[in-house]
């Protein structure tokens, strides 16, 4: 099972969706997309680490990275289930373009899978978090405290 | 896995969702809502036998019929996944707000997830199946031949 | 060209598409549903004539009344245009469905034409000025003032 | 303040929004619609008996039920403004349209606010309510405690 | 009352929004939000002096620029009710993501409250004055007419 | 009758639209937008190219570049009828917004029309497709036969 995105950074809505698929799952792999054309302000290698820091407790978590289309990565790692969060009709709009659209690139081999967020996460987004953390706002309870922990850190470099 | 709903009748944005759950679970159930408030035009024994038709040749897949809350009869026959089609935005909403209801009265133990429909089928609806073929017109193509048929022997009687 | 619908009354975001569509078109009818399940307050009668009076001064209209599908009505009367108002995203998505459901029913001899409604008559719909007129509300400006005439009379009667 | 609906029963999404808005004015009135045409499964009396105990700590509310258009009975009782709950972009859109069709008929004397509800009750209606509660569902978390209890009391009789 | 937007110009949407607020309060603060990421066409100077021309007959209305988060400013200057205009429902969803981060970080003493806009000025956007105005466009109408004095004005500088 | 955008490329859910048009009036304008602004990857010209590929066949299509405001080009031009696509609900809100700007600035003279896309192209646009085939993902299907070809041969000059 697949779970790809930016993750720029992730947050406790991208915790949520990843610990209920890797319960559902042998195997998770969160896919770091590493594509600078949409200018992450993390890079790869960062973006990878909080995940990292966020999943540690999770042993059936593994996390990488690619370039490209989501589609190749998905024939090459033989992947069957890619899963995908579903927070406001904007998103399902959005997702249901791009499902229909991978439904022709993976062929029958791959089913997209979605997740309704907790409510509770229902406004989180890794946009707001850095809008707001780059105001120097309170996120904590919107990202895992060990990615807080990262972003300060970082921030201070 | 479970997928349930009311069925009345399957059509074939229904098939294909039980065809791409069947492919990822050991057994489908097929959960047959029987609830006489929502005034089914056929009786749940005839929609369990129409989907028996339209899903023959799926090995895995078993058809039940149930009253009262989906929660219940998850927890009784130790459902772990529930699936759901999405066609629109306005089922998104409708769906979002009964995962997250569905999540409280569950609790952990079971998962909600949504495949999206094939664009193909995404203005099949049991209603309008049943609006378009009771003014005689053709829904060829909207149900499974066989439920077809089905449908055309029954309203002779 | 055809403007189908129920019409329970005709309101003003009625009578401007009306208006547009028999600018574009020899000859417009406009097609009232004799539905009895949908349990019109107006019988399609009284329904006919408030249009008729809505649209004295339109040459190329004609009114009529239908009952059963759509697609078979088009047929029938050789229809080569159907005309729809939308006003919000949920017209939307159940306008697109039913424009999918007769393209189908219809095959290629007719498309589905939309235009979007005035924001000035957005929110305005049969239903809300039945609602409020039956409480004794003001609905001048909401349906034309011949029909609002006619409702004031049919509900001394 | 007027605070209007239907209330059948009142759930924990309401009393946010009846707390929220008594904060910001000297009178909060929640307004019990009497409307035997929508079938409420509590009398008026019942539901404005639950809205008391649910609101009991509350100094500045005061509950009444009020038949026909809410329009009649704002002008009647001097209100200035009208407060609503937001949950998603269902509502969204007939709350446009109420909200556009209310300032018509109250002219510019009265402004309709609308809150956007805590994202925590954000899948919590009257109707789930009644649905869950009625097949056996617990629903404590989703209607005030008092309320919960008034339920289960008004059921055994 | 606080009511805060880029006005990059003020639109007739955003005065209608401004006049309902200062309607209903003792002093409502028309915030200019001066980030330079979103690359504005006008400076905050010139916005907030269009601002001022189009307000000039509100006694209670005052203009302020500020920077950074909301929620500081919010803070700083002991706003309790913070006012938004809703267009349409892909405003509904921003918004209402907006208003449950921002319910976070203001905590309990500010509420954030929504109007619906007028009909009339429901297509209307500072980007699509903007656009239309661009390319020699028409927008009297769509801006008060003291702001399109401006911009012609500082279109010929 | 008129149906300008960027195509950037022709998909084949606009060559639907353009079929659909064509067949309803006399002359179908193609109005391909050169906005430099929106920094689209293929030249005016080689998308007008692309178009005339896609409907070599349709004797009543004929291909203009225009820039500005299609307002303006729609008098120029003496344009009675704008015809659009519609996909889906977030197609439908800017549609609406553009549809009553646009009825202000052409007046009674110009009606803007729009059809539902099939259901098999409703997730195919032009940047999606830009995309898959930056990254070497098969396209063919979702653009006609001759613009693939001659997106290859682009692609390797």
């Amino acid at each position: 099972m697949l779970y790809a995105g930016t993750f720029d950074p992730i947050t406790n809505g991208h915790l949520d969706i990843i610990k209920r698929g890797a319960k559902r799952c042998d195997q998770l792999i969160v896919g770091v997309l590493n594509n600078s054309a949409k200018r992450p302000f993390y890079t790869a290698e960062e973006r990878a680490e909080m995940i990292a820091l966020a999943t540690d407790e999770l042993d059936n978590v593994v996390i990488d990275t690619f370039e490209g289309l989501l589609a190749d990565y998905v024939k090459a790692n033989d992947v069957d289930v890619v899963i995908r969060g579903l927070r406001a009709s904007m998103d399902f709009e959005y997702e249901l373009v791009m499902a229909q659209m991978n439904a022709r690139l993976y062929g029958d081999c791959v089913e997209t899978i979605f997740l309704m967020t907790d409510p509770a996460n229902s406004f989180v987004s890794s946009s707001i978090v850095k809008e707001v953390f780059g105001f120097g706002g309170d996120v904590s309870g919107l990202v895992p405290p060990r990615v807080l922990d990262y972003m300060q850190k970082r921030q201070q470099d």
